[in-house]
């Protein structure tokens, strides 16, 4: 064997390992009897021992060392192998641990805070981890840029700088829009119980619709949504209420997105480094086509307003012009993962130019709070009511992550790209997904993204798919578009 | 830290990863995608990889030679990891790799040759896995005897001459008592369909009522019933036939009887090598125990009936006696995952008999069949009709387990002087399981078996709890005195 098979075949270990550690996270959030929970941490961190000694394993820097090699797939595993390699080895056992421990007990204070709205009682606790999380940037950026080098753990190679200029020209369009949208009349709100069995066999009937390989996973419900795996085990999650249906299959379809991503790539990679979604800025593109581009566009909407019938009677709502206003409903909100398309980047903006201005030491910790709630008001016209509706809301700072948030709507920016080159390559795609057929778009993805796996950097994948430099212009332009016509505006 | 804590620090990890481990062929069985099995395979050889590293880890025997203890549960502690060291260190890599990838041809070929009746296709595939345990055998046994080193392995301290001594006892005594029931008339067989979603429902409170818990545990389907797990997360599985309720409720009253060993022991031991049932013997006892002394006994059968009315209605047995003697027909059959507790044994001991003779070389692989057949005629007094009913029926010696099926046996052993002992120190027992209430056996086995988990070798737990040598003597009695009653004889 050559060194290259050598330093492949210990990866592929190391892979089948990464996928059982996720496996067991998955069983977590839908099968673990609660009481469980102290003997699955100590499960947990065994398993998170053992995939850190491989990864900093002193065998990957010599093969990596005498590996030569010509290929552009051979290329693409080493750039993979030597990232991981070079980030385990540069943070420090100790810090590493330290900021496990730190997070997890930081995740329970803010629960608690969050339970009684109060900032005070977590920012302690999120001050340390910001320390140790810039300790970490620090040790990662070797003298670069802090923030970048924690923005590489999610989308390699992506700078602020760059998402800046971006999102700079995003905001003042999408708050220009919204506030356009939320001062005419606003459509029907859905009403009524949907039972949340048919909820369920509903969403397993659009993910098969989406292409979701069921023999390679499964559908089960969750506290919250989630998709687990690459490979040939992907699984994902979703959730009901029977108040709110659109939770449950939007929440599918969105999954449906992550895991068809994971179920598109090329099978050469499994189990290999290039065998999983390059980035979370393009793993959310996916998601996001499927979700809103697709899933909530007048032509699909039209099918799904039909088999809602079919699994709900009449639902109070008359036709489908009125179905398809109703899924696009835009109303004020406190909440980043109840929002809206129009607003959901607004939200995700906040968050970025804070935690930017926090590792930069731009604010204290202990000013973030009223940092958040200006901003909060600037961009959406009211005054946050309270911490849990506002700087609380969202687990990531309390768990450490940061340079996270961003990719959220740097795969918005993506899945605008992504539908805009689609559109204009396919033909037919509205007639098709009329009758709910998703097909065309579905391969058109798998063919132009999904294959690829981890072969290109994040942001080539989206250039050679769409044959253009990745911007935020057809994103805007879809969405300017799309809710003056449903507002008429 | 002692050395001692070091080694059970170490040892503690070893423990949770072996969870991990576990856990995957739980999912394996009940939730896996069924596409998803070449990864699968890749995924369990990783981590098969990972605990063999451990378990040979030179430092363990470093700290095994300088640690010095005083106390009974440190000693039996290193009595575990001494043995469970010495056992993979004196089994080269290359034996124990060449067995697991025979082992797994060798179940394939198992299942195909069982297909077509053809013990001739599978005996080829067979002699190669003989060979090899027998390779093994020797290797652990070190000079002494190869069958007795295989017992070993699930069974520490048992000999076959011990258990032949028993056995010899029962087979005569049980085919007589099997003789004299099937001269007379049989109990009515239960007839009609019973809904399969009321037989899983029956199944959880019945688990309830035998104490296992829920918040610690799950009860799935699975095409083979198993109890999975220790310590705080212990699954157990059960199977539906809509024509046979008594499959799924006996399946689970079974696994309970394993799952509440494991559940029952002292959280003291949670994650070490004490954590676990001592031996395949004793952990068959206790589910024999729960199934047969407890679960057909006649107190226990009159509170089932009243239950099985409630979930099923009229379902054709007129009274608490009738169904006490349908629960517990004996009738003539080829399988021993489907006898009754008459018969049950005398398919075990002619497993028995032939396993130690092949692995002796007093015959040879390719007349198994033919032995096989004899000795089936000579015990239930009918010819063998096909393989699928002979000597092809177990998975077991296709994946090279030799030594394992007499614990079966020996569990039933234990569990009739469990069963003897129990009765003559709880008063009213019978009392309380007419009333479905469990708890006054199910807390003498915790307080006298179940909680020592591994501080006891497996014939000293059985000795203490019941204050006399275990013997063939009480299963006998309970077997001749239950049947001779129901039959009349």
């Amino acid at each position: 064997m050559s060194t290259y098979d050598d330093l492949m075949a210990f990866q592929r270990e190391t892979e089948a390992l990464s996928q059982v550690a996720g496996r067991l996270s998955w069983d977590q959030e839908t099968m673990m009897p609660h009481a469980a929970a102290p003997q699955r941490g100590e499960e947990i961190a065994a398993m998170e021992k053992v995939l850190h000694a491989r990864r900093t394993d002193p065998r990957v820097a010599d093969w990596l060392a005498e590996t030569k090699t010509c290929g552009e797939v051979e290329d693409a595993q080493l750039r993979h192998i030597r990232r991981s390699f070079d980030r385990a080895s540069k943070v420090p056992a100790k810090l590493a641990s330290e900021i496990a421990r730190v997070a997890s007990e930081a995740q329970g204070k803010w629960a608690q805070a969050r339970e009684v709205d109060d900032f005070k009682a977590f920012a302690p606790v999120l001050k340390e981890i910001v320390s140790l999380k810039r300790e970490e940037g620090s040790a990662l950026s070797a003298g670069g840029d802090v923030y970048d080098a924690m923005l590489s753990d999610y989308e390699a190679g992506a700078t602020a700088a760059e998402l800046t200029a971006m999102f700079n020209t995003l905001r003042p369009r999408l708050v220009a829009l919204r506030a356009a949208v939320l001062a005419g009349p606003t459509p029907a709100v859905l009403s009524g119980k949907f039972d949340e069995v048919a909820q369920m066999k509903l969403s397993r009937q659009i993910a098969k619709t989406f292409g979701y390989d069921m023999t390679k996973g499964r559908l089960d419900k969750a506290v919250h949504p989630f998709s687990s795996g690459s490979g040939l085990d992907v699984r994902i999650t979703t959730r009901t209420s029977e108040v709110d249906p659109f939770n449950c299959l939007y929440s599918t379809i969105h999954e449906v997105g992550h895991a068809a991503y994971e179920q598109g790539i090329n099978s050469d990679y499994l189990l290999t480094p290039l065998g999983h979604g390059v980035s979370m800025g393009v793993h959310e593109s996916q998601s996001r086509i499927y979700e809103n581009q697709i899933g909530r566009g007048r032509a699909f909407t039209s099918w799904l307003y039909g088999q809602m019938r079919d699994a709900f009677g009449d639902f109070g709502i008359p036709d489908e012009d009125a179905f398809y206003a109703t899924v696009n409903r835009v109303e004020n909100g406190y909440i980043r993962t109840e929002a809206d398309e129009v607003q959901y980047n607004l939200h995700v903006l906040l968050r970025f130019d804070l935690e930017r201005a926090i590792i930069a030491r731009d604010i204290e910790v202990y000013d973030l709070e009223a940092a958040w709630n200006e901003r909060f008001e600037a961009d959406f016209g009211f005054a946050v009511d309270k911490a849990s509706n506002g700087v609380l809301q969202d687990v990531h700072w309390s768990v450490g992550l940061f340079g996270y948030f961003p990719t959220y709507s740097l795969g918005n920016v993506y899945a605008g790209c992504l539908n805009e080159a689609m559109r204009s390559m396919v033909p037919n795609v509205d007639a098709a997904l009329e009758r709910g057929d998703t097909s065309l778009v579905t391969r058109w993805l798998r063919e132009n993204v999904q294959q690829h796996g981890g072969l290109y950097t994040p942001r080539d994948v989206i250039e050679k798919a769409c044959g253009f430099v990745p911007s935020e212009a057809p994103l805007l332009n879809y969405l300017e578009d799309k809710f003056r016509g449903i507002y008429g505006l």
